[in-house]
């Protein structure tokens, strides 16, 4: 029979009751003739609770023990949801990570999967199983030790059984719809997507948009895995939610797929450096050694020998950042005049991979700032994505003039 | 190095400030030179919480979907408690029972202790670890699925490392500081034992006293196992608690150890039953199959081809055994006259391996209630037990009466 990864979030399995629910969603999928793989999370909330005691225990933990601490909770779901199953006369059970088992790399509280064996599922499905309930985020590092996967790692979980089971398309509930053009919250516009592309969801993701995580997309578009996502808190049809697919699996699109935005970044300008080479790699290094997550950075030339550096970096970063540049200031190299903040701007960014073939997305985009009087302080541009920076207080305004100009209220 | 398994029950390890308390213990015995295996329960109301949820998803649910979620409990527990005594410098780490593994039999929910490979955790005390953090209650079975061991199978665990490893004391941590000569709430001079043998813990253990699982002392008593018993809420010196061991390292004790008393009792009579081969069978056969757990038994010659019997059972289960009985009263083999049921006994209880070798106990023990003016209506004995029942309302003057009598206040 032809397989199904399932995987629903924290909100989903919150209680016995929204399990339940879960679990019909389950039955449904059985019914239609698919061997099913659930992926679960922990009820919501547990994990939280659960990381809260480790920290308060030792703020320096051992990894191994966190992950065998924070492993918990997605154990009880699993066999509560086997146990809902059971009770709708579909027969499932639960497997923990080392019980598959799902074996990853030591890096403890961030691992990463190395292999999912199939046999014991499908020789399980073969014997008449129909559900397979398996604990997300978790598995067995080479000390045989429990690991966890990091932040959305049960989502990346649920991929990886997708492709390692050659599933027919996994399906993420979550407690959104879909993924859409841009947030509903700012553009009363914004529209669902029907499909969108592996690459232009990644875009989408990084940008923060917190439908899945980066990772899980990356695996997916690695192994061909079909992603769906949708809203387990609605009564679905079969063509719910966005499917997050290939790109040749999308016939035509609109040339921009989304506008994303990013509200807390911050413009660090460093005055008149001495323009040799090297130079940009002490800077950098610097920053990354002070766990400063840069983002965008561009270089101007400013006179004979000296240049401008711009870069940004969430607004929360400022303080580590300056603080980092002030101790290679007047290090007998860079020798730069002044570090100018400016702490008020936030990102917008137009993703599509329609770009590739279609000049002019950007010059449009400059365009329709401009109309609106918002001047550009930064711009950065990818194969399909432009991304500027803006004075925050016209977030709102250039992502709702973009939406409109771009005609994302319109499926193509 | 010797040694040490000690064991914290749920109130011992009911949130991060007692777990703390605990690893402080831990750590005392670890400075003696120990290498101590903790064996913990889980938080306390945790695993009635999972229980709750698994009657509630499930009534009669799969056995071994339970055991996977009850069992996360302590793996929680382990886990902050590893952490615990990392912070204060112990070398301690974690293992869940399939881990070890504890491996057990497929009775799910109820497992027996099968095996308990000492190498793994031999091997990593080797390298310098002091502590091995262990969940107790819980194994895993020969299909590689999670077991627990049932009511009071944290006690259990402990008794099963503590054999397996040799070790040289097995100490049980909970919320009583040991085992006394009788309840102190109904008799004030109630005295803490130091030491009580196998026997007489395994008899007091039966009649009630909640200290210990039956099933824990059973196993210690096979396998030679010194239990202590002391309280994780006081300070402790190095002969807190009462000593549970063997009847020879008891140089000197008293006759009687202890009262044991048990409340809800019940008499039932079946008056003028055919004095028949096989008449127990059936009567008892229909009362354990109705679920009815009979306790004490005696039976009287009435008349000529007739006879009395009576036994005790729970109050909670006279209806149950009423209904029993009914339906085979006129069965043409028994054909008893009627049932008389009376609600309102007690069962007093004096437990000692000193009786083995000193006569009149009993006789001492039925003057001294006969002395109170208290009617003895069936007596049971043992080798080192005499149990009577009597009227419910006497129940506390004859364990103090029988306290002074037996001058359990004074140590032999």
């Amino acid at each position: 029979m032809p397989i199904l990864v399932m995987k629903f979030g924290g909100t989903s399995v919150a209680n016995l009751d929204r399990i339940r629910r879960a679990a019909k969603r389950v039955g449904v999928e059985v019914a239609k003739g698919y061997d099913v793989i659930v992926i679960v999370s922990a009820m919501s909330g547990k994990t939280n609770e659960l990381v809260g005691w480790v920290n308060e225990t030792s703020p320096l933990f051992d990894a191994r023990e966190y992950d065998a601490v924070v492993s918990s909770g997605e154990n009880v779901t699993a066999g509560l949801m086997a146990l809902t199953l059971q009770e709708m006369d579909v027969p499932a059970r639960s497997w923990q990570g080392w019980q598959v088992p799902l074996k990853t790399n030591d890096s403890h509280a961030a691992a990463r999967i190395e292999e999912i064996p199939t046999d014991n599922i499908l020789a399980k499905f073969g014997e008449g199983m129909r559900v397979a309930v398996v604990a997300g985020f978790q598995g067995i590092g080479p000390d045989g030790r429990i690991t966890t996967l990091g932040r959305g790692g049960s989502d990346t979980t649920a991929v990886a059984f997708a492709a390692a089971f050659e599933a027919e398309r996994c399906d993420i509930y979550t407690d959104v719809d879909g993924v859409y053009t841009t947030d509903p919250r700012i553009c009363s516009k914004a529209r669902k997507l029907d499909k969108i592309a592996f690459e232009e969801m990644l875009e989408l993701a990084s940008l923060g948009a917190k439908v899945l995580q980066t990772r899980s997309v990356e695996l997916a578009m690695r192994f061909g895995v079909r992603l769906r996502v949708l809203s387990s808190f609605e009564e679905q049809s079969d063509d719910a939610g966005t499917l997050v697919c290939a790109e040749e699996d999308i016939m035509e699109s609109n040339v921009v797929a989304g506008v994303a935005y990013s509200r807390d970044e911050a413009k660090l300008t460093l005055i008149s450096v001495a323009d040799r080479p090297g130079i940009a790699a002490i800077i950098f290094s610097a920053l990354s050694d002070a766990g400063v997550n840069v983002d965008m950075i561009v270089q101007n030339i400013a006179e004979e020998g000296r240049t401008d550096m711009t870069f940004s970096c969430p607004t929360s970063e400022v303080a580590r950042a300056e603080q980092a540049l002030a101790a290679i200031k007047d290090d007998g190299v860079l020798n730069f005049a002044e570090v100018i903040a400016d702490e008020a701007v936030a990102k917008i960014s137009v993703v599509g991979i329609g770009m590739r073939s279609q000049s002019g997305v950007a010059a449009r985009m400059f365009k329709v700032l401009s109309d609106e009087g918002i001047n550009i302080k930064v711009i950065t541009t990818s194969e399909i994505k432009i991304s500027v920076l803006i004075d925050r207080k016209y977030m709102e305004l250039a992502v709702q003039a973009l939406h409109d100009a771009f005609e994302l209220d319109k499926a193509s």
